[in-house]
């Protein structure tokens, strides 16, 4: 129906054995959540608690935020096209590169986006640079943190002033967070109080490797966009498994500091051997990394099944791109090998 | 945050011994579907298939219908909020009493919406009048088969007559026929390779009793509407466990001729005894019964832990009316018993 532009397409490309094209926990599903979908599948019958009411609260204590500030959607994906088709944006100004799915949700509602393009040579660090382009004409400004594809954070104080320029615009700020909880850096959450301005995307999805289940969140302090993007859809969009499985997924706080430990152990350690083989490497914060390589890796990894992201469809970047997620050391080792043996047979 | 229109709030009302508010299958969730959700548990965590491919193939089968005609959502009224996304109807048709979301969504998209009113003296059935208000002014028309919250079907003759004078004045015709399996009534579906202003909506979430997992269909021969209506939302709105789930239900043909079987006699059972207490009863076609009663019935069955649905907000109905899904014999035999002490103490 349309060219699918993301990666994790093992449905399309089949004999594929492992798949590292998608940023999600490498520690697989937490055995609570599993568990939680089993004792309780019966109970999938009846429908969802439209207003999710222990699932906001088990997550406003897990961010120390107010109930009233936070609405659970479909996934997160679900909240960026509510969040435009509510706020409908005229111009949206977007990095380039990075997430595409604000690009074609501001696109749904009518609006156009401006890039904010990010340098090759600065290893794509979003820099002050950015302050030039937050203009008059701006509606609204979409932030990833750390930014996807390339796992860089925005320096907090950087944060605080592109926060600040918008607020005195009435520009509206969203910072995706969604792959923050894997890295070292500060959630924008704490300005949440005095910038009525900002909203701040979560997701379950990539740090407990449900993404099967959908299920993310918004957190702001301002009533009418919350109002508005609640009434911007069904009442049911998040379904009852999903409720059930976000909040045995709180409860994993050893889970999630494992996953911490043993990333950033394996991130050090794909970093080293990648760059050995002589390929460039974005010093990511994340659990992902974007990699340059004169010699095409996707298609020869592919038809050793392996799937990476091909980056070619980021705005900003080529065929020369390709990202790929942080798993355990055992497939991680399997990844160096094969990418060895295409760079030099 | 707003005030909620529907069944099934046990969430606010608690101390619910029986919910008969929402119209489910009275035989739950099929074993089968229960079965799937927790063998596969674990495979939860990757990415739905955003093209749902298996799920339409079956589907496809089960309708009798190409796979490109097929369109799954995060339940059918997810379908609904998208359909008017998508299509921008500045006026809509819709009959009163109905379901309220096609007004919320149609609202929603900037459109503003005109009834056809069914009368009490007619049981609200849909006659050929309807036809008088297809109107030149008039861009979509909702008709839910059977109705919500009568029950009743309408005509197959008149079901052609409407959906003529529609493809004659380029109206778009939405059919939900989401308790349609639940009658011995025809899907408008057989129309759908000559009306290509028909889209038909489907939903696994009553037929299954499976309203917590969300997920809906939707059927039309129209290119253009199924496109935008897919590129309308983001790429994963159908989880996993949906679309495992929903090609396990297909494969429960027993089930459903048990559940249509069973549907018969209680249905019968209920009107026969209802009646006899004095109450007024709608001769419904489907799974559940519209009830009028001089006596005010839903706070004394709520203090006695019984849930009913209370259509004083149903546009055209008040709070004389009440509906009830139908339920197994034990149950509807506590409902009556609780009635007959409501009304004769």
């Amino acid at each position: 129906m349309e060219r699918y532009e993301h990666g994790g397409d093992i449905f399309t490309n089949t004999g594929i054995n492992l798949d590292f094209s998608v940023n999600l926990n490498p520690l697989g599903m937490p055995k609570a959540v599993v568990n939680v979908i089993r004792d309780k599948a019966e109970s999938f019958a009846g429908y969802p608690d439209p207003k999710c009411r222990e699932l906001v609260s088990a997550i406003a204590e897990h961010e120390g935020c107010p109930p009233e500030w936070i609405l659970c959607g479909n996934g997160a994906d679900d909240l960026i096209f509510r969040l435009c088709q509510c706020l409908m944006p005229k111009k949206a100004l977007l990095c380039s590169p990075t997430f595409s799915e604000y690009e074609r949700a501001v696109h749904l509602s009518g609006g156009s986006t401006k890039y904010h393009k990010l340098s090759y040579e600065d290893t794509f660090l979003v820099s002050n640079r950015i302050l030039d382009d937050i203009g008059s004409d701006t509606d609204i400004v979409f932030l990833c943190n750390p930014n996807n594809p390339t796992g860089l954070l925005i320096d907090f104080n950087l944060l605080l002033k592109i926060a600040k320029k918008c607020w005195k615009a009435g520009i509206t700020l969203i910072i995706d967070e969604c792959f923050l909880p894997f890295t070292d850096g500060s959630s924008a959450k704490e300005l949440l109080p005095d910038f009525d301005n900002i909203v701040i995307l979560k997701a379950f999805t990539k740090l407990y490797s449900m993404a099967g289940l959908r299920l993310g969140y918004m957190l702001t302090s301002n009533k009418n966009i919350l109002k508005k993007t609640h009434d911007a859809a069904q009442y049911w969009s998040v379904s009852t498994v999903a409720q059930a499985a976000g909040i045995a997924a709180l409860s994993c706080v050893e889970y999630v500091q494992e996953t911490k430990k043993i990333l950033r152990s394996e991130r050090e350690f794909l970093i080293s051997r990648l760059s050995q083989m002589g390929l460039q490497v974005i010093p990511s914060d994340a659990n992902f990394l974007l990699i340059r390589s004169d010699v095409s890796l996707y298609e020869p990894l592919l038809s050793r099944g392996i799937l990476v992201r091909d980056c070619s469809n980021f705005e900003g970047l080529n065929s020369d791109f390709i990202r790929i997620c942080i798993k355990t050391r055992e497939a991680n080792e399997i990844l160096l090998k094969n990418i060895k043996e295409v760079l030099y047979g």
